[in-house]
């Protein structure tokens, strides 16, 4: 049964993104620290991703073992659209209401408007695996559509003070999740949460 | 050697309270949702705290074994002084720049306008015990003045959409966490961070 996951690395105060994001500074000022759990060791060497261990290893298996990708155009954008692949060449879904941008179409990327469409199309294109999902607005999207099913948070111990917040749109309907797993791993602690269904 | 050390229920997005709070309204619109990990059994019962038992009650023993409390304003007139006896007798200081409230004293009770003077009385006075601190403003004063030294987040498996935020005040420093205890039990995960000092 193939479920929409958001992926997401946050900061203990709820960011993810420093301060002052834009197209040209998408993680915003010093908002790597957010990504050092996966791109740098504990020595402060880069690191390749092919080197992680243990529950970071394991995260990213997932991330990289998904379908399909359905994303928000802004971190697409942001990441000048992965060259059109984002892993294996599966495919991509980019929510959006504008037309796309000519430069960052490619044969697997689609552009729809529709947050329940979108995440529909990508479990029926993901061949049974998991629909990887990214952006904060996104998410925020499907959370009220009641179409996102889990949320994994890469949950970096440090306060950034300031930046895009995950959880910071309008004000939204509460909504219950359940702790799935909890797993400690060096620079980061990954959570999973199961979003529950409204009643 | 004694500690200060915060003590809040968070939601996953990062709210204390829910929506609408105000003095007569302390925890805001349905803010007991956050503390029912204590309030609450799973059968949804009501259960005295002697109940709790794994981590809850460990960390519950905790909060009820500090020597000193310091409590910003805000909090301490939305619990009503707790009589002017938080637990056990032990002293507390409320950190607040106006005249005390005449119906909020007690002998146990001082008022002080200094956050670090204060946290320094505060640790003189919990004869080796560590500081409970309450309240998210408090809170982000100590960090700011570099006199907070752990945070124990009991991190709510809900969404509020809406509320005071624990880190919601005016843009702040980049500041490096180092997770000490991860401990997941029922409708809750405590969460341990030490606060590293600046270099």
């Amino acid at each position: 049964m193939s479920k929409t996951v958001l992926y997401m690395s946050m900061s203990l105060d709820g960011f993810i993104t420093g301060p002052n994001d834009s197209p040209d500074n998408g993680l915003g000022d010093d908002g790597h620290r957010l990504h050092e759990w996966f791109l740098i060791d504990q020595d402060g060497d880069p690191r390749a991703v092919e080197r992680l261990s243990g529950p970071n290893r394991e995260v990213m298996d997932q991330v990289m073992s998904a379908g399909a990708v359905v994303v928000g155009r802004r971190t697409f954008e942001a990441a000048g659209g992965w060259g059109g692949d984002h892993h294996d060449g599966v495919p991509v879904f980019v929510l959006s209401r504008r037309a796309p941008d000519p430069a960052l179409q490619w044969p697997g990327v689609s552009y729809l408007s529709d947050v329940g469409q979108a995440m529909q199309t990508a479990k029926n294109a993901a061949g049974g695996r998991d629909v990887l999902v990214h952006g904060a607005r996104t998410a925020q999207l499907a959370m009220a559509a009641g179409v996102l099913d889990e949320i994994q948070v890469h949950l970096i111990p440090v306060l950034l003070g300031a930046g895009r917040r995950l959880f910071g749109g309008p004000p939204a309907d509460q909504q219950e999740l359940e702790l799935l797993r909890a797993d400690p791993a060096p620079g980061v602690l990954h959570l999973r949460y199961r979003i529950r269904k409204q009643g």
